[in-house]
């Protein structure tokens, strides 16, 4: 489904493995993009879930860490062999080549103007966009999504982990397309 | 609202903080008890998703980690200044105290029986149980918990990281309280 990326300024840029290698199973028309993570161990986390959602692809952009990578591994239990995933120099490249394949790209971001993300209507063949830890994702990168949800805060810090971020748009995206609608209001 | 727990075998059993003392939020009738959890990073990343849920309590049980503790706040982020919360020598304790005063206590399990998290009718008032990330939550806690959810699983290794499960879990639960209704069937 994926080629290496040639145009890039850092390797490796291939692609790890693909959905034809693994054993069948019903694979979610969603897919990840990550925009230089910082942590390894987040993208590790993040691997794990998506192997749990059975999501269909995971593009790890820029900074963020790609197998093999022994902090990745910590976190991942063995996940990145089970979730097809290509790295990107840029977000993007990534982001670019998604949108020209039709796929909705939304960004996940706490902007005040941004849809909670239950009562989004995320349609079949989204990808869900996480930024890095402490700059969140550039005006680049926004410019180039369709939309940009936030998960709703309540508290005083105000502040999740990326990993637990993307678990909890993850498992929203997954209720939608297996019970109908969105939520209304926040 | 808690006062300090003095039948135990480890110190220390005080609440380090109560809701009175901090500047008023309405916080959600959701409280969370962490059965035995390993790593001390794991309960900091809860305690900053338990803030950003402004949930009403963490009850930190046996070998869980609690404040001051240094893995603790890397993770927790000052978190734990935000989340009223306190420390039980046994997870039953927790319980028996929770049920006494009329807490529906929730185990979240990977059991093939149980409901899945977001088709269950999370009452207000509620207490979400998480076991340890090796063992899972005992057979003793299970049988002091009122009903046990479970997280889908769409993958190969499926399993995913406790607090990440927590943040799904708790999303899940303030969507429901916000929106009306569960969800049926998986």
């Amino acid at each position: 489904m994926y080629e290496p990326i040639t145009a890039s300024s850092r390797e490796p840029h291939y692609l790890q493995m693909s959905a034809e290698v693994l054993p069948a199973i019903p694979r979610q028309p969603l897919q990840v993009v990550l925009d230089n993570i910082r942590s390894a161990f987040n993208v590790g986390s993040i691997f794990r879930t998506s192997d749990a959602g059975a999501i269909a692809h995971m593009h790890l952009c820029g900074m963020t860490a790609y197998p093999p990578n022994k902090k990745l591994e910590k976190t991942a239990l063995g996940a990145f062999d089970y979730v097809p995933w290509t790295y990107h120099a840029t977000t993007a490249d990534a982001l670019e080549r998604l949108r020209g394949e039709g796929v909705v790209c939304v960004a996940v971001e706490a902007l005040d103007s941004a849809v909670p993300h239950s009562a989004f209507p995320w349609p079949r063949g989204s990808a869900i966009v996480f930024g890095n830890e402490v700059t969140g994702i550039s005006p680049e990168v926004l410019s180039l999504c369709d939309a940009t949800v936030r998960i709703p805060m309540r508290g005083y810090k105000n502040t999740i982990n990326v990993a637990t971020a993307f678990g909890v748009v993850m498992y929203e995206i997954l209720r939608q397309w297996e019970s109908g609608t969105p939520e209304a209001g926040d």
